[in-house]
């Protein structure tokens, strides 16, 4: 998943829950055994699990098994690619609001020579 | 809603809908009346609406009706938000990783000088 283009209707579901959002914060101060990232949630294991599987399957974390302990990570550059998404739209809009007022100072600017000449 | 923080779970439930992004994405180029926004989408109108409604009531657009007519536009400070909730999570991972490079480094050098002094 790491490799590939996140789908980003499923990254933004798996970010659209507080619990979800928290998993993510503590991973991103490093790997974390399932049973250390559990342990704060007020939360039966096998819902805390789903929680995971859901960022899991979108390519938000990834987790590993050595024995019976498995650990889970951050793969930043999913992240990175839904935040690319949001900037692009701000850019796009921030843009338009660039060009709206390049073109409110050339009004400006014609008003004024306008001005000059029927003195 | 503009000046308010926004209810990140909802923002990115917003964003979870390939439909409600490109909405997000047309209304990056300007303001557009409903009608407008309405049209390339096969969709009955009832359901388009209610998709704008999920997009306004978290703050990622705002509308304004001038008589019949209804003009939607996209609120780039509620989209800032979320860019920057994911950019927090990014920066913790990378300064984590840089900090393990730096440590990386130094058991590094210590092993050059424990070289030296050894030959």
């Amino acid at each position: 998943m790491a490799n590939q283009r996140a789908d980003l209707s499923e990254v933004f579901y798996a970010l659209a829950d507080p619990t979800r959002r928290k998993i993510v914060s503590v991973l991103g101060r490093g790997p974390e055994t399932v049973s250390a990232l559990a342990a704060p949630f007020d939360m039966a294991l096998p819902s805390f699990m789903k929680h995971l599987s859901v960022l899991e399957r979108c390519g938000v974390i990834s987790s590993r098994k050595e024995g019976r302990v498995r650990t889970c990570e951050l793969v930043p550059k999913t992240l990175s690619q839904a935040e690319q998404w949001m900037a692009k739209q701000r850019a796009l809009w921030e843009a338009r609001t660039d060009r709206m007022a390049a073109f409110a100072e050339q009004l400006h600017q014609e008003d004024i020579s306008r001005g000059k000449r029927q003195r």
